[in-house]
């Protein structure tokens, strides 16, 4: 529970009910996003701002402990949690466009609860089974690389594409790999961290580039993907889109930016698009973490009990080797 | 010919020599659009300049006077003629995408020559046949309607959507009567001029709002065409499309421009494109004009002679109840 | 109530009970649709066979005299009635596509009774407000055009497109109104009776052809919407389609027909689609019938009380000058 | 060349002289397709049909030996030969559709002579380089990896798509990998060959089913690519596809099959499209065989000298264990 900026404590909290859609899940693992990271340090993310008392966290993976009758879903499944799952009511949730419905919360998202806890009740479409071949606790990392699914498929990645994926955290190394797995035969990675470039290359990119050394200039893309909520950054990807291309703002991004380059996206008739959250990827992240076509252990670089949570939430930015920790309230 | 900025002089040039598919026109009406006001003005406009003497002008009109072996075109034909059609031999032409081709020239762009001549030759891809109910000068305007036929396909404009189109000079006039051809059931034209709106209300509109005094934020549409080129006009525009909505930027956008509401755009996904020149929009304006879907004559407010071409191209400033003026070389 | 091949009968029901989300709606009038034609002859429609007795109807529009605690409508409200809107909570639901939901039911097909009543209880997304401009009456009327809009959109008509509409039956006039309100700028009706296509004329057709005496073969079109469900007038029409054209049969089609051309379809990669009822469609129907673009009194040529029924399912069958006629169960 | 069924005979041809636009290439190697089978055995393939003396062939790769002055391309590259680019300027290849061009000509259709000739006069938008990791008798499977990547893209294959294949022929084959590449995550594949479909799981198949001895009731899949030819595979395989789902038909298409389940299609709205030929696609099929995404060597099963030509029209349909046989000019 984040009482205020840095100041995360471990309370007890009854066990939520369920209402007849609903199940109750007991966590496993949660994974630590760079939103709970900006909670923790400012007590805001955003134009989002902490309030009141808020148990932090959206990613999750866990064990069905008990459901609704109408919930449709066996106790003792495991699942990862999709932690925004909209209305369902308002026009654009019955359009399919839950990820933007304007009445939607999501876990962690103050004033909603997260999901650093030991138990969550959700409503039934929120959580989604996992095969045999993903592990209870790997399984927390479907939902940033839902993210990244969900990225690629607004981006319109396809067969034969020439991607540039800039960024290369654990959301950056995620798009990268599913929009090899999409197609894409260039995926070129930028970043300013070498070592972060070599993981991006063990992982598939076909090309890395340190931004710091080297410039943009001579690239010619179909898509880019932006991973690191940088305008800067965003802005020189820009100018290595052809004609017609398509450029996607995954990165969190600012209430106002400036430099938008829109001469050049008008020249050319490039795209700007952006992905928040996502819709209907829980399904495909699975299938494509169960078939290998995504690596998600490589990503996954540390462990915390829940009374580590604290230092969970501060791991990655001390240690700048970690790419996805994540919080064990079962262990 | 333009030797400088506020330096428009009449001139005798060759006729030109035509290449087995090209066509000589010899040209009735010139419109006059807002970018040979700037080059008239300062001598350039956006990005480019104006570095040696350039005949200006690219909305023209005319009458086929002869025709290489394999142009296809009868001489006598009366035609609208596209200024703009692509080098027709890169991987953008060949996709179909001639507007956006990287090495394509415009009539009227320097240092290509434009259209405020007595006879020009053109590729026959570029001249489009008027029928009979659309006569040769109001044919001029056919290329700005053009316009407007790509920006309403540019932004997806479908069967009962709101649409806001901001700006009534004569390309949003033309935007608001496309978008509502198109099947708007709302289409609400902005400007801070009450006189161009009350033209939006003659030809459509269904409301107007003068932003002088009426801010826009209750709006909820479906699609916004930006048809002012003014920054905080399109960031307030923006902030009224609905989730899923898009946003199309057609006046002319600057190289760069700061207050970007990315946040706004994500949180929504709503998408910014922009529309530049058009792609095989000519017959769709054509049979616009044709069926009276469109009403151009109440948007051709001026006639000048080629003598008065410095009249003509002033003529949109000092008199703000000028919507579109043109040129008659053959006057 | 059907109990039979034309064995029609008035009988009491109870008033049903609502549910949380549920609206009752006083029923003013139920359009006569051929599939209710077709219970009524033979017992059956297509796949679906009556097995118990049934109330007929499914276009229907009235007044709400009721409505459950999460309904979020106005006892008072004047609304159409969306007689399918699917389970709500498929994948295919989820995803927006609710008129395809392989759970759904839909009002009048066997076993679920119909909207030939007094009193119709149905889930508060399936009404729709109707505007001042729309009599109660000719509501009912907004189904049929739901139809003609979703015809349109899964057609994918654009601006500028001939397109051409074969059947003047109900749905063929109101389906060559909407693409015609869509931006087509040709809209061709075909049928075999003059009378038919006097009408298609009347409400906007820019020509009609009589196939009993004049070939198709010279036309090429972008678009043919099909609703005759005459396999031979589907195949002749598949062969005016220009390539990359598309044509989308809205007619109800047979398990099994003979004789698709499919080496045309394949030589010019034209695309054979269909639409099944319509989703998100009720508002566009009910701005087009408030706007005028679409003429809904002229297909409303008979109104019966509900002892009439049996004579109201007869009538268009007995008297072609018939295009839709209406049970009203509150006169 | 063809002199009518079964009478295949080495001639003396001039070499052809060259356009502007043009390059002449040094044939390294023909596939032999299924349609070069049927001329030879019949002298027709579905609607086109052998008059006068043909060459075969339209599956080629080699080595540019000159050049026109426009062509734009060293002599010395090696290439693989695209046999149909469209006529270049009528409207259905000025918006990028060049396939379905109708006035296109393509190499090895009577009466334009095809590709198993030494040496092969082409517009140099025709030819496509190769890289060096792929080998110039390899590289006449270009052509079919075309097929195979533009019905992938007709059919929309999306990342987590399950799809089935029918047939595992040479096309099949590709198909199925094509498939794998674009992101599905499941891959069936049919035939009635076990020896094939073991081929399949080779390269990468996620389940095959010889439909000899297993129904596909039970299976529900995003896309069908059909690959047979064999209007009965095609209905079975309809009636698998989930709702909005699509069908592509790349097998040769009869002008007329019979018993097409239209009902299925509209209940469901199935879309049911063909792919033909190709358009922009060898760059992309070049890019899949040189990062090993689709294994070409694996298909490849035959060679045959240009005197042998007979034989290998002949051998695919003799010893069905061969996938793919070309001929060799220039050994």
């Amino acid at each position: 529970m984040l009482y205020g900026a840095r100041d995360l404590r471990t309370t007890e909290m009854d066990i939520p009910t369920l209402g007849e859609d609903d199940v109750l899940v007991k966590v496993a693992a949660v994974g630590v996003c760079g939103s709970d990271m900006h909670y923790y340090d400012a007590g805001r993310n955003g134009l989002n701002v902490l309030l009141q008392p808020t148990v932090l966290g959206h990613e999750a993976s866990g064990v069905v402990v008990a459901a609704g009758p109408l919930a449709g879903i066996d106790v003792g499944t495991r699942v990862a949690v999709e932690p925004a799952v909209g209305c369902g009511r308002c026009p654009t949730c019955r359009e399919g466009n839950y990820n933007v419905c304007p009445n939607g919360t999501c876990f962690g998202s103050p004033p909603t609860h997260g999901t650093m806890t030991e138990y969550l009740a959700t409503p039934a479409r929120g959580v989604h089974p996992l095969p045999d071949t993903i592990d209870t606790v790997v399984g927390s990392l479907i939902e940033p690389l839902s993210v990244a699914v969900w990225a690629v498929e607004r981006a319109q990645v396809r067969l034969g594409h020439r991607v540039l994926v800039t960024g290369a955290g654990p959301i950056g190394l995620l798009v990268a790999q599913v929009a090899k797995a999409s197609g894409a035969t260039e995926v070129i990675v930028t970043d300013i961290n070498d070592d972060r470039l070599a993981v991006a290359t063990q992982l598939g990119a076909t090309r890395t580039i340190n931004t710091r050394t080297t410039p943009l200039e001579d690239l010619q893309v179909d898509r880019v993907i932006e991973c690191t909520a940088v305008p800067a950054v965003l802005w020189s990807a820009i100018r290595t889109v052809r004609p017609h291309g398509r450029v996607t703002v995954v990165g969190q991004a600012a209430p106002s930016v400036d430099g938008l380059p829109l001469a050049y996206l008008q020249r050319y008739e490039v795209d700007l698009v952006t992905a928040f959250r996502y819709a209907h990827a829980f399904p495909t992240a699975i299938a494509l973490a169960a078939s290998g076509a995504v690596d998600l252990d490589r990503i996954l670089t540390g462990r915390f009990s829940l009374n580590q949570a604290a230092e969970a939430v501060q791991a990655p930015v001390q240690d700048p080797t970690h790419l996805k920790v994540v919080v064990t309230p079962d262990s």
